[in-house]
């Protein structure tokens, strides 16, 4: 593939960029049409129901679309759904190659849109730059190839891997710029989940403060239905729901909590607590297609085990506690180092005085 | 300052990191030499005893050298040493004008060097690129200035900071690359330490185990003289004698191990152990200017609360142990987050898959 047409491609993934976190139930897509070496229309799919991203490009592009060539992260859609086909509105336009940047994984796409443009005389070229396509829509492509969320786990530590003191105190372990970098991740994201415990301890409202932020559906794992009916998720002026998801049948806080608005969820069992995987099934059946848990370590160490984590983004502030403080998971952890739980595709970004490490847990798929 | 006066100095700079680990007691040093824009000396500092640098460079640059430019990390010697002055030789070859990288911290040349030089009618430029000359020395630099020396914490750990699992297994954390680069850097440092926890849980050699590489002097930090008598600390044929650290007076014990060529060194107390900061003192008088401080996590809290650790080496593999694992820091922690040990000039490098996290901790100096 030439260094041009990865140029252009990498143009397209960041005007994807700009819908991440708007689209939902749908991807965010990028596309950018070349003509004789010059960018003639430009688009990125904006919001569930509006133009898809080849529409807005082909619109900008006009008659210079014809004999063009087109950069399309995601695969073009075959299929009637909120809006016409981009395969065909590409057909239509004469358009004299696509490239794609990855095979739509939803099975009513997957292909099709490809096979479709070639029948019509279109050359295709995919993938290209999959990798960086496919980062655009992680949550969209678990959610779409298998039923279920995309969990991403976050923690703030320190370099010694301690999220509190002994003494219980976490406020603040890191900087600023890194809280706000987490009010904005919450702001992409469908579900934020937190277990009682954190919100016993800390009371967080659990809203992406930043402006324009959307907030996420909250989500309270709360087995024996200890939440304080004054918390603050209970109360707090959010434009999202509260959901608690519980083993517990006590009808009385049952009532009392879907007094105060928020949704009881009730889930199966596993031992004396919430089946993690089972409130994953009945949240991706609604059709939430990321989460977020952000603590505490109880909640994690029980996603680690039940192998729900897709995605670990940990936090670390430079400074130590040291000591008996508090580790980012609780309960059993591996009893030899080789059987620790690896971190692949492991990347690593300075944000202001912080160190944020991403990587995907080698999955040990206990979700049946 | 122009970018060829930096190049040449980051040219010196690579040239002194050749000899780095190899020129105690004296620094290592860079030298280059440049005449109408082109280098035409170059020379560092291969060990105690030898020439320095600025001789090699001059040596090599010879009639050359007259109206010349000299690059050079450190402050030219103005002393008579086992060699005579570098001031002089530079003068009588008449250079034109001297780049130094850093004033000699070392309180017998401190600025001397640069006014013989000045008072000889040479241009003098001070400092350049003075960080990267200072990380050059930083052991020199503490023990010259203090008398104790620069003392490096490495630990191992997990991304959720653990050094074992809960049931203390601790085969391996990190990759082995990262192994190799803790082995090229006991073969740079004076001094090896360890507690007595870790000789008797993992019986380690404490050598470096690379081709070529320098032995450091190990030093086991053992209260109690407990010591397990056939340790491989003790047998292990290594070029390096092994210290045993104690406020035991067991006489048995100590002429045991004085039998088996270990020196039983006697310190202060503090508590029920032995003063961390009076053993560093007993070593800095010996001329020891940098310890590598390796193990267990008792050690690694004390060294901490006494405020002797002057740099971390932090080796994250990434993997996590969950739950219940060892942390790299035992004993009493931070009471709140905002108490905290802040580490200070963060930088973070990819080694192999693992990450190494280097710090300075803020100095919360005890050492009176």
């Amino acid at each position: 593939m030439t260094d041009f047409a990865e140029n252009m491609m990498k143009r397209a993934v960041s005007l994807a960029r700009k819908g991440v976190g708007k689209t939902a139930p749908n991807p965010a897509v990028g596309c950018v049409i070349v003509k004789d070496g010059a960018i003639v229309g430009e688009g990125w799919h904006r919001k569930a129901g509006t133009p898809h991203a080849e529409i807005h490009a082909l619109r900008q592009a006009g008659a210079l679309a014809e004999g063009a060539d087109v950069f399309v992260t995601l695969e073009p859609c075959s299929h009637f759904g909120k809006t016409p086909p981009c395969a065909d509105a590409l057909i239509a336009a004469k358009v004299a190659r696509v490239y794609v940047g990855m095979v739509d994984p939803n099975p009513r796409v997957c292909g099709k849109g490809i096979s479709k443009l070639r029948a019509a005389g279109i050359q295709v070229e995919a993938p290209l730059l999959e990798e960086k396509c496919r980062a655009l829509n992680e949550p969209f492509i678990k959610h779409v190839t298998t039923g279920l969320p995309f969990v991403i786990l976050k923690t703030a530590m320190t370099m010694d891997g301690k999220i509190a003191t002994a003494g219980m105190d976490s406020k603040w372990v890191t900087s600023e710029k890194s809280r706000r970098y987490v009010h904005k991740l919450r702001s992409e994201l469908d579900v934020i989940m937190v277990g009682v415990g954190t919100i016993i301890k800390d009371d967080p409202l659990l809203t992406s403060r930043i402006p324009g932020g959307r907030n996420p559906l909250r989500v309270v794992v709360d087995s024996k239905l200890r939440i304080p009916p004054d918390a603050h998720v209970l109360h707090c002026d959010s434009t999202a729901k509260t959901v608690v998801a519980t083993i517990s049948s006590d009808e009385a806080q049952v009532s009392r909590l879907a007094g105060l608005g928020a949704e009881v969820l009730s889930c199966g069992e596993d031992g004396d607590r919430v089946d993690l995987c089972c409130l994953m099934a009945k949240l991706g059946k609604r059709g939430v297609q990321s989460v977020l848990l952000e603590g505490g370590a109880e909640l994690a160490g029980e996603a680690l085990r039940k192998g729900i984590i897709d995605k670990c983004m940990f936090f670390y502030a430079p400074k130590l506690v040291a000591g008996d403080g508090l580790g980012p998971f609780a309960g059993n952890g591996a009893g030899k180092m080789a059987d620790a739980l690896k971190l692949q595709w492991v990347t690593v970004t300075k944000i202001g005085v912080d160190i944020l490490v991403q990587g995907y847990p080698e999955k040990i798929c206990l979700q049946g």
